[in-house]
């Protein structure tokens, strides 16, 4: 199956589900990917890929070699296979590989092109949508980067066979994060089927990344709607920071997150107690955890002015609305996002 | 007066060539600078400048540190400063700060807003118009970067009172560049006329970003008649990266570059030897350099698989076709090339 992505100015393209197709590219090819992925997947890859001139850029694998020198390294490989503007990158890995080998495309040559293989659920669902790119810094997430759009996306949910049932979770709870935010007959689907099981997977691949290209078309850049879809990620990524990006996985950061959100709509009035327990039974389903011990709350809600969405020393919180719907509000007082981060903080 | 770039995609700015006047910015501003620049011109930046909160970050000034290591510290300073999605990078100096800092607002948060006040005569013509935005590394110049325009960019040219005579020569080559390539009339009268007067100076100017804007606003991102732009480049490039960017400026290498694509032009029947020996006597009143050395002229000519204009293994050429008018070639045999670089080999 197919999911049109449509963009202003050239930059749509099609997402492609289904077992890997035979792909010719009449340029140079340079497949960016990790070792992890590369054993378990390059020569099948190579096996369907059919470019003038192939080579492959193997990066570590790993959140915490998401940075500008993995970049200049992967730049270096293009410089030295002598990459044009015509040349394409394949960023074939998860969420890491698809954000760097975007970014790095973005600035070889002022831009080439790439197109995307996500071979884990999270990046299938969500980094394949919406053409975000970037690396960390000391300073936190993502805050170094470019929208680049891929020129297409290849999705095999038979490479899913292979990954860890913990980043497998990770994945789960982007799906969940849709269906809560925009999507109410998605999440209820959700809680009836088992998408462990091949066939329900291929459908909740589909359904997520028709919910987000529905978002990502009305707003590209994210001066509206698409900020939603950081629900759960204001606080999610203060936790990953916290816990060095060595705890948890970015998707079991975010279910953490959507759980700290929720407690702020219940206490607004947003949500109902029940709404929340059903967001936080269907995470427990795939084993996402759903708790964190907050040392400091001070310190923890200071974080919050590092990240990107804080505006004008404001900060920006996506809350769900029941459940299907979400508001973005930069009009929440820091006395009750305090108390909800004190909820967090006792043993 | 002010020139209107006209650019698909809500990229359009305006170039205001006059005195500055008062600048108001209703968000947080960083100039990005560097000591020399500052140290004539930041004061009255200052005077006319407003902005909610004001902050200068100093660069180390040369060509020498246009790379990565001087983005991450402007990233760096706009990290510190607490700089969000609404906030002004201002470019305050030559072409390498103004791709620098055109550069750093490009990745920035995924990107922000920059204007340009170019201080020196080549940006005030030619950098700042156009949004390439760049950085050098060992492969050569400007590999790594982004298309990203500007707002708006402010010349006052009273500030090139200061600039010293060698860097107002090297301004002088890019005006001649584009005279010969795209407007014969400016040409004749840049032969009539010296721009050292302050009233020609300021025409010159207008007439430059006139025929620049002609250009890059029928060919943004440069798939085809802005190459032209690069007339004396792809040389000049080799010039500059033989002598480590030390010996020359980036518009007297152009300058060199310019005379050996003539050099090729005259040899292929496109241009006659009184046309070439026209823009050697333009150069030459300004006191641009003209001629060169070659030591190595099939190393020279292997330099030029390494610019990013190269494609296909094959070199693309910008040659003026007599004066005011030009071609773009990739047709032209490594055998007349390396004819042309020996006739610059000799003593």
């Amino acid at each position: 199956m197919t999911v049109k992505i449509n963009l202003p100015h050239d930059n749509s393209y099609e997402i492609f589900i289904d077992k890997l197709n035979e792909l010719y590219f009449d340029t140079k090819v340079v497949i960016v990917t990790n070792p992890t992925v590369s054993g378990f997947h390059l020569e099948y890859l190579k096996s369907k890929l059919n470019a003038k001139e192939l080579s492959i850029c193997t990066i570590p694998d790993g959140e915490q070699y998401k940075h500008m020198e993995t970049i200049e390294s992967i730049l270096e490989h293009c410089f030295t296979k002598r990459l044009d503007r015509k040349s394409l990158l394949v960023a074939f890995g998860g969420g890491v590989i698809g954000d760097m080998t975007g970014f790095a495309a973005s600035i070889y040559q002022r831009g080439i092109d790439f197109v995307q293989i996500p071979t884990t659920l999270l990046s299938q669902v969500d980094a394949s949508v919406g053409g975000k790119t970037g690396i960390n810094n000391k300073f936190g997430k993502n805050l170094i980067g470019a929208f680049h759009q891929p020129n297409a996306v290849y999705i095999d949910p038979s490479m899913l066979k292979t990954l860890p049932k913990r980043e497998f979770g990770a994945g789960v709870a982007e799906i969940v994060k849709m269906a809560v935010t925009f999507n109410k007959e998605f999440f209820e689907w959700l809680e009836q089927n088992d998408i462990n099981k091949e066939e329900n997977l291929k459908i909740a691949i589909q359904k997520s990344v028709e919910t987000k290209a529905y978002v990502v078309s009305q707003d590209e850049k994210e001066h509206g709607i698409r900020a939603a879809l950081n629900y759960g990620h204001t606080f999610g990524h203060v936790v990953e920071n916290e816990t060095n990006y060595n705890t948890y996985l970015h998707g079991e950061a975010v279910g953490i997150g959507m759980m700290m959100a929720n407690e702020v709509s219940v206490k607004l009035g947003l949500m109902s107690k029940e709404d929340a327990l059903r967001v936080k039974r269907l995470l427990e389903v795939y084993d996402i955890p759903t708790s964190y011990k907050i040392k400091d709350v001070e310190d923890f809600y200071e974080h919050f002015f590092l990240d990107k969405k804080s505006l004008d020393n404001k900060i920006k919180f996506i809350l769900a609305r029941g459940i299907g719907d979400c508001l973005i509000t930069d009009e929440t007082s820091k006395e009750d996002i305090i108390k909800v981060l004190k909820g967090f903080s006792r043993d």
